[in-house]
């Protein structure tokens, strides 16, 4: 078997202070083996997951996994079709997920790979709501944040892929949802789209007049995506026996200087009140109960979600700050190749 | 019956900004009410408890009882001596426990008030480890941390009142116990009269470094007392699934500006850890068991402690101070009145 096809690779140039920048990727274009070893199969990424959590893995230093290698294929989750496998697992014709890297190719020994179905929901649907993102939210929310029906949940990020997911699954658990957004479109999606009771625009409310007016009875479950002033404000509205879910801190992931910790966390003591933080990889054995169960409100529509798509693998990096700076709705992805 | 005696009291005269000093307090030799009312009766205090939660309860603000008002006696615990009542419940010469504040005297209703025992136990060892301190300690420690032999604990604070107590717990516990403790000698007496495993002088040594060093299988309990950078760098070494306990922050109750919040704290996403406050109020029905457990431990000279005893009324302002200088060793204890 001969393959000819050039496989274009976003790799980690150097690793960025603040905001990666055009000195933080190297776009490569370069061969694929001629031939499959035993094992081996042959996959063509067809869509790649976008997340805040990239900006931590090109991070030197400890953290929940080992850090992107600077020269290495940049890590993502993806969905792609399997051109040729010499894997018997695998037959040429399937879909499958993996952590495939920025990449338009990538052979592979099977080793976390999944199969995936086209015809029951659009491919990118297993990097969003069926993906690591739609367990990011369900095992955050209901396993670290247990919410009560009656309770308050505020959601910060709540126009993101994960943040959305959060509010509309706390509204069928019967929880009033509060959700924090930038923009007016993003706060308007999230209570008339979603269902959220109310939404507050941090780029143009008074966020700690919002969480005041729109959390009559306080904070029971505060789920954070965005760490910084916002944690902040939460902090002093929390509840007696409030959880605080740290999912993410993505106002701090690119500070030059010291991250800002929460200077209110002492609400922790005076409310008796728990901050915990999460990585969604430890609930691996439970992505199948997952799976079903968001599959299943998807299907009835309990759950709605967007998804946003970048085509093109060298808008990569143009793509990602997309992340940063706001500029899209619900779940961003990165179509690599055309699936034919 | 008339009581002539004169009551001196310490009352809050202004809310200090940062420090406490001579203008916070007042005080006033009051004459008592020359006849009791049915139901109340009256105790002289001998000795009051000075905490550093007391340093919270003169600030303005929402927290876990109200704040001490302006011009009213200042709150404390206290053991005292009933000496005239109207209360069916209390004879003239019953020791009592209660929260009477800062006076030599005080009138009650019964309420809030527990009888001790004088002769099983020094008085002010109620005020210590049989009391809210041995409280604090028990249940912040096995309720919140949750401590699993083999475990490493880590104590700031670790020869204060509650410190000390935890550290003992959590040998007994069967961990592995580091203290945190300010100069040689608070250090020598953790290790060599306490038992702990080993102990960092925060005034000399370098506090990461000795983590580092001390804490060699990491950090799976973090009993904060102290908040600040101690807080920060302990999250720099928390295992997998560790258990922050937030009792106090005593390094941070006199600040001018913000409290200094954990810029670490992302920590606790990365090691799936969590950071939780608790009021040791909250575990009242469960004091007795406390107590119990407590006492045997003491008579069987399974834990030790020490008490520093203030004399004199008027010397309250100062002897606060001695919380936040360091200048004192174990519980430290106001005595009011001789008990004569």
């Amino acid at each position: 078997m001969i393959i000819t096809t050039k496989n274009t690779q976003v790799k980690l140039a150097a690793r960025p202070i603040g905001l990666p920048n055009e000195t933080t990727w190297r776009i490569e274009h370069n061969p694929l083996p001629t031939e499959l070893s035993e094992g081996d199969l042959l996959i063509k990424n067809l869509y790649i997951s976008l997340d805040p959590a990239m900006r931590g893995w090109i991070n030197a230093g400890r953290s929940y996994i080992p850090p992107v290698a600077i020269g290495a294929v940049m890590r993502a989750g993806s969905v792609g079709k399997v051109m040729a496998s010499k894997n018997p697992s695998f037959t040429a014709g399937d879909y499958v997920y993996g952590t495939e890297g920025v990449q338009q190719y990538a052979v592979s020994n099977g080793k976390g790979l999944f199969k995936v179905q086209k015809n029951l929901v659009p491919l990118p649907t297993y990097l969003g709501t069926l993906g690591m993102t739609g367990f990011t939210a369900y095992f955050g929310l209901l396993n670290i944040g247990q919410p009560k029906a009656g309770e308050t949940v505020l959601v910060s990020g709540a126009a993101g892929a994960v943040g959305s997911l959060v509010g509309q699954i706390a509204k069928i658990k019967g929880c009033r949802v509060v959700g924090i957004a930038g923009g007016a479109e993003k706060c308007r999606y999230i209570v008339e789209e979603l269902g959220f009771d109310a939404a507050i625009d941090y780029k143009n409310d008074d966020v700690r007049k919002g969480v005041k007016a729109h959390c009559p009875q306080g904070i029971d479950v505060y789920f954070d995506n965005v760490g910084g002033d916002i944690l902040d404000i939460a902090l002093t509205r929390i509840n007696l026996h409030a959880r605080i879910v740290i999912c993410g801190a993505i106002s701090q992931y690119n500070n030059k200087t010291t991250i800002k910790g929460p200077s209110n966390y002492l609400s922790l003591l005076v409310n008796r009140a728990r901050m915990e933080g999460f990585v969604v990889f430890d609930f691996a054995k439970d992505y199948g109960t997952a799976s079903l169960q968001l599959g299943q409100w998807l299907a009835a529509g309990k759950i709605n979600h967007k998804t946003h798509i970048v085509k093109g693998i060298e808008n990569f990096p143009t793509a990602l700050m997309r992340l940063f700076d706001g500029n899209k709705m619900g779940k961003l992805v990165l179509q690599v190749n055309d699936d034919d």
